[in-house]
């Protein structure tokens, strides 16, 4: 149970200032995080922009000059507008950027300093998604996917509702997060289509119209029937759409990481079947849809996740560089030729690894290979295997390169330092200075932050935490302590990073006299395969292990109240506070969960068949992790909030668990956002916040 | 200020036991509500059936004379049964009675003990309503109306779900509460047809289903379009459904209180306009749907509610009984001719009047005319207008005549009484004892109740209110209060009946400590008309500014603590106890407000508009009682409870307030009941109340 305390905030004890936060701070993070220059790569070359004062100025990396691109004053003459800041924009081609003014798409010429073209785009379009190649733009509004360069054309026409084209498919799960897929040369255009007839509808009641009305979502439940997606490819020539004639497993498969093959002709898809246990990497013709072949097939008997495309070698379109976890026991890169042979694992670390570019020899990835909380950017030369660490800095670095691969704006912090931007060539030679963040809190009374690790409950793994201490500490004393927890896969709360990823309302809390702890645990990423899939089946067991085993550790210390311990989180957390308040009844005496998973069988097919399968292939684990069956066993203080018109995490989770509790006549507290969805946002979370503190404030 | 106590509970301080009420005995009233026994007049003459052990048996009221006439294994052995109790049953012609058995309506002849008419009834049949001449029933399936005498026929037949017939529309307001009218020769049947096209949906959600579903309900929200009602004559010798051809005011007309003339060959409707402020009583052609004419009209510049139908002299089918509080002041009731001529007022009295029965000379009727608080049976001689008082035992006295108007069984109980059952002759001579109750509170630690008065905020009325002190009261100790309240039309909390119609909860927090008050307010019935139209456009004001009186009162004694005092109410009463706690920050420091009104705009049309009008026409009124003005003066501790499927007062209205309270960063506390309707019942109930109670422990 001893922890190693890897790193204390920078001069804890200096208390430079006396203030605290208010709620709306700790909320809203005003005036407290810190933030660096905004800059965006041009779309060639190694030019970046930056906005000084009202103009955008664009900074070669390799000359160091700079030069004014357009200021305020000519994008509202190119505009015919009277804008008073510069509007959100994407640099979408070598000189150009695009916005939306005034319900247009605007592509603006930065060197003629005028409008390039000028798209009306109709309301409610979703999923705009600019072709430079075509200088139009493919959207969707209803279910149904048009393109348009100034003259809108129809790429689907259907009239059932249940079948929509062009939108992200399997509740965006997979890395999956649109449907448009613009083939390199411009020329063709494939798309998402799903039908969701057999999805069942889940009504949410929203209050803001006259009489009330409802909203109707589509809400594909685990066990039940699900959407069963497509692939169409839209040819401009033709005009035509062609579907690829996917025939693997069951029609439920899902059609994941769809990449175009460099030479336009062919496209792969990464075909999942829907238990999630086996994926056909597959190829297509694109012109008339029929299948090529499979190039190789990978299994796993818990879950796999394929969730990266294929990324083809810019100077050599035979190769290609595929992602997974299921060989070598880490997310690695693989280099593999497109006749399905593997030619080299190219990133041979134990652990996992993220692919950040090509730039003809070398590949770049990020990687937890220093450290699990620390993440660096390398190099490794494609033919030599010479590995390069190319920042140094520890901390979490956060990488965008140019697009000549020559440059990268390097981002990071560490729990010491507050935030740095900065220019740097290739091979790691810092170039420029951009942002150094000041201490936004040194004039604040702050909390004493710790980075440590304890022992996974199974004792192969350092799980990391960090740790919140009340302002003015004093270790003679005993505090009342507070777990936020998260837990599921996909979060890592714990990194090396500004103040450790604090929230800032555990600085609020440490400020009116709680510890705050909060630690990562198995389930969660960036810590290799096994560590991920230990949870497969039970959901919340070796999650509740793991944090019991920091919460001993934490408690074992005097300055700490074991009778005042409270559990708060969110979602998949909130999940995970119900489990550890009706689980460990005697440690936790309040809790506050939000938006949580009561029973998996509620929640959605794409995400809890991964991890739960379904409740026929694993009755036992759904039993185990039930909350339903867990109400009676509530001895504390527990309140549930909840987005009334959720539609990720629907109302039937926490409503059938104050049912059960009522049944059992177990009293609970319960407060609805009614116009909020899964999270609370905005203000409205102020107003959150402050709930979960007074119910602490007032029971524990 | 100052008030008159009426009465006390007897022997207060004989504190005969120290039992205290557990929550579920308060609620569910286990052994502590007195019970007198169950009789039941048959349907001619002057026996009345009781249930002596497992017997029906039937008593002569002129003879005294006792005859089993079915046991319970007679009863088996004719149903073919294995019943281990006497199961529901009606007293439906002479002789017979009848009960719903294995999905069957069975008739059972009590003379010859067999069955005399046996009829399935379709599943999900509701308004099952016999007719004795016809020996047959009319019920509903779905939208549509059959009568079966063991064949079934449909009377309507209509595809379109929006049109109902054979139900109560108008949401059951002005006394209706079904859809089925025999005709008196059982030759015709009039029904209700209602048109909901126009009616909006309010979704509600079903939890209990495996995906969770939509449950749609038609709810006419004040202001928006209504329901459209007619009559229908159904003829069986025809075989054909006539629509009487109502045309008075706008189409979303009221059709009331329908009375068959005793010839069966006409029908009376009082036909309200939709703003509730005129009244035609119209008389129709049963045959063909003719209008014949209009007898007379009534008007009323705030509202008018006809809530009787007519009453036709059984030995003069020229004359008829009319009910309305539109004329004197109070509810009366008035000799009518079928040409429309007032003979006579034959309740001349400065109180609210209900019509009982006729006995071919004399009308019986109870009244408020010995105290509001007090019921009694009077008979008024129809020719010389001579009135003997019935019911001489002070109380609240509940009639029920025998069929031959010969003999009434009187029930009765009042603050010092728990309950008598008796069988008296219509002159008032006391037959037999039927029933005395003991006190089932005997061996319990009760609270001293008290019934008296303190002067409306206009000065005018004594309002009538109930304390209940807390148990071994000390004068010199200081006490929590907690305000019960309803406040709203048609009711009438405090009566001299057994505890003065407590609710078990209120001694239940008189056993923990707290003084508890109730208070019928203007807007009550039974104090006349201009009592209740006090709260015309402007609901709450009157009633809390007469409950404010109540606490100022109340508050006076050096026994109640003013710096806590709690509120808590229902429905109309969670309105009030918003609206105190928001008007009177102050007074009031926690409230819990159940299924509360927060703006009129979103209550039915039906009940709204009598009271509220519209927005349109009483913007004022609207703006001045609407809680969402009032939620950012929210300063004390609420906690709203409702039902999350509750059809009366939407949800809608609670959430809609609390999210004006997040808007304004306002702390309020939710409790939905995800099965409930608009009132939270049976094992649920329990928990409720615990969290009631809780909420106040907590916070007063």
């Amino acid at each position: 149970m001893a922890a190693m305390a890897v790193s204390t905030m920078a001069n804890p004890n200096d208390k430079s200032g006396e203030k605290v936060l208010t709620m709306e701070q700790a909320v809203m993070g005003y005036n407290i995080i810190p933030r660096t220059q905004f800059t965006a790569w041009d779309a060639t070359g190694c030019d970046y922009i930056y906005l000084k004062g009202s103009s955008l100025v664009a900074v070669n990396a390799q000359k160091l000059t700079e030069t004014e691109v357009l200021s305020l004053a000519e994008l509202n003459g190119v505009l015919n507008s009277n804008l008073k800041g510069f509007p959100n924009f994407s640099m979408c081609a070598e000189g150009k950027l695009s916005l939306m003014n005034n319900g247009r798409f605007v592509v603006i010429d930065l060197i003629n300093k005028r409008v390039d073209k000028a798209i009306s785009i109709p309301k409610g379009a979703t999923d705009i998604t600019y072709n430079a190649k075509r200088n139009g733009v493919a959207y969707v509004v209803g279910n149904n996917l048009y393109f348009n360069d100034g003259t809108e054309i129809a790429i689907t026409n259907e009239k059932d509702k249940n079948i929509v084209s062009g939108t992200t498919v399997s509740r965006s799960e997979f890395g999956i997060s649109n449907g448009i897929f613009w083939s390199p040369d411009g020329e063709k255009l494939a798309y998402y289509q799903k039908d969701e007839s057999n999805v069942t509808n889940f009504p949410l009641l929203d209050i803001t119209t006259r009489t009330g009305s409802l909203v109707e979502i589509k809400y594909p439940m685990n066990g039940m029937a699900s959407e069963i997606v497509s692939l169409y490819v839209y040819d401009f020539k033709s005009g035509k759409s062609t579907k690829m004639n996917v025939t693997d497993f069951d029609k439920e498969r899902y059609l994941t990481n769809i990449t175009w093959a460099p030479e336009s002709d062919k496209v792969y898809i990464q075909v999942l079947n829907r238990a999630q246990k086996e994926m056909h990497l597959n190829v297509y013709n694109a012109a008339d849809g029929t299948f090529i072949n499979t190039l190789f097939t990978d299994t796993e008997s818990r879950f796999m996740e394929p969730i990266r495309s294929l990324y083809f070698l810019s100077n050599d379109s035979d190769k290609f560089i595929y992602t997974t976890n299921c060989r070598d026991g880490y997310k690695s890169l693989y280099l593999y030729g497109t006749d399905g042979k593997l030619i080299k694992r190219l990133t041979p670390v134990d652990a996992d690894v993220e692919f950040v570019g090509y730039d003809g020899k070398r590949v770049y990835y990020t990687s937890a290979e220093v450290s699990p909380i620390d993440n660096h950017l390398f190099s490794v030369d494609i033919k030599s295997g010479k590995k390069s660490r190319l920042t140094k800095e520890p901390g979490w670095h956060k990488i965008t390169f140019s697009a000549d691969m020559n440059y990268f704006i390097d981002t990071y912090s560490s729990l010491n330092v507050p935030g740095v931007k900065q220019l740097v060539k290739n091979n790691g030679q810092v170039v420029k200075s951009i942002t150094v963040c000041n201490n936004p809190l040194a004039d604040y009374n702050v909390g004493e932050v710790t980075i440590g690790t304890v022992k996974s409950a199974d004792g192969v793994y350092d799980n990391y935490y960090r740790l919140i201490k009340p302002i003015d500490f004093d270790s003679t004393k005993c505090y009342p302590v507070i777990l936020y927890v998260y837990g599921g896969p996909h979060s890592q709360l714990v990194k090396n990073s500004w103040l450790a990823e604090i929230r800032y309302w555990e600085m609020y809390m440490a400020q009116h006299g709680y510890v705050v702890f909060v630690m990562d645990n198995r389930g969660t990423p960036n810590r290799g395969a096994e560590y991920e899939r230990a949870i497969h089946k039970y959901c919340g067991q070796a999650e509740m292990a793991d944090q019991i085993k920091g919460m001993e550790w934490l408690l074992s210390h005097s300055w700490c109240d074991r009778n005042r311990v409270g559990v708060h989180g969110w979602s998949y957390g909130g999940f995970m506070t119900i489990s550890l308040i009706t689980n460990y009844p005697d440690i936790f005496k309040v809790a506050v969960a939000g938006g949580p998973v009561i029973d998996w069988k509620w929640y959605e097919i794409m995400y809890g068949e991964r991890y739960m399968e379904t409740a026929k292939t694993n009755p036992d684990g759904f039993a185990k992790t039930s909350l339903i069956n867990k109400a009676k066993d509530l001895k504390g203080k527990l309140l549930i909030c909840q987005g009334a018109i959720d539609n990720v995490v629907v109302w039937e989770h926490s409503l059938s668990f104050i049912r059960e509790c009522i049944k059992n006549n177990v009293q609970v507290d319960y407060f609805p956002y009614p116009c909020a969805e899964h999270n609370v946002m905005g203000k409205d979370r102020i107003h959150l916040m402050q709930k979960v503190t007074n119910y602490f404030e007032d029971y524990l």
